[in-house]
């Protein structure tokens, strides 16, 4: 039987779902709160007893997106944690799925940041969010340092810093250019690289 | 005396100036022709003497970027071509100061390529420009590989990507956390890593 917590639980996904539609085809600023609700069908009622603006509903759509990701990425410890090198190559996979439609995403993760970049309050959540994303990948890189027994060169928050900024640079390479930079293309290439330069085993044993 | 030439080309760069303001404040898709004209004290015609579109006005503003920045880079070489580490270094700090305002060339830079990824047109001109900018960098790094006698283990357009990838992402991170990222920190960090685990010495001499 359905429960008003669970009618409401849908009720939101189905806006999630359609705000992305609605962003990419107008953009985060030319988006109404009445656009998506339209697309979700759905009344602005509805809308706000889900969402208290259009910033909460986008940075939502985010805060599900890593949770997702950070998931999946759990899930890739057992097996490879003594493997920081495929490791890397299959997190590096999942940043690319994580989203439902790559295009879609990139649009409103970038048009949200412009946002921020202009709003003080929509930056100081949206660093929060990003901040939380970063030291939960953050520790992930120090457990498999520890389990590898490495010493990185470099703070491992400098790392994953360095991952997420070529990753967002990078696909926006590749959805302008997709034949010449496939997805992940520049990320699979130069990333493990950087990951090998800044490993040292500890105690100064050099590695076979 | 002031030639009608000359008149012309004041018009045009107070245009491109009183446009990056306008863009900064309204974004792309908010500033119209009337506002930009405004701004700049000008009329509409004198807008469409210049330009035949919002679209070319910005192409020109990223033109007449990248060509100072190439100016600049080439003004580096006689007396860095066999460093490349420094020259790398030199560049980066380039790029940086390269537009008048970081803040504002991120915006308008950002929202062009969104803009591109909804208008094939758009998407037509800039990825040109984008390609003719790749390319003068690109003969640079092998200008700079033959002179240091280095073989790249990758393809130098593929390193000159990686720059420009992270440089993107990074500036967004460093516009977010000028604190936590001061400008050009990620690249600073791990470009020139990446640039030593490619270059290998031509006939397998190792390097001193």
């Amino acid at each position: 039987m359905e429960t008003p917590k669970r009618r409401r639980s849908a009720t939101r996904a189905r806006l999630l779902e359609g705000a992305l539609d609605v962003f990419a085809e107008r953009g985060f600023n030319g988006a109404s709160v009445e656009d998506i609700c339209e697309r979700a069908g759905f009344t602005r009622g509805a809308f706000y007893s889900n969402f208290a603006s259009k910033d909460e509903l986008v940075l939502a759509l985010f805060q599900a997106t890593t949770d997702r990701l950070l998931e999946q990425i759990a899930a890739l410890l057992p097996g490879l944690a003594d493997q920081p090198g495929t490791l890397l190559d299959a997190v590096l996979g999942l940043l690319d799925d994580a989203a439902p439609d790559r295009r879609q995403w990139h649009l409103i993760s970038t048009e949200f940041t412009l946002h921020a970049l202009r709003h003080a309050e929509a930056a100081e959540a949206l660093n929060q969010q990003r901040k939380m994303f970063r030291e939960r990948l953050t520790a992930l890189v120090e457990e498999i340092s520890a389990a590898g027994e490495l010493r990185m060169s470099v703070p491992p928050e400098q790392f994953v810093r360095l991952v997420i900024a070529l990753h967002e640079g990078a696909r926006s390479q590749s959805l302008l250019e997709p034949t010449e930079v496939p997805a992940g293309s520049l990320e699979h290439l130069f990333l493990p690289m950087v990951l090998e330069a800044i490993s040292r085993p500890t105690e100064g044993v050099s590695r076979p």
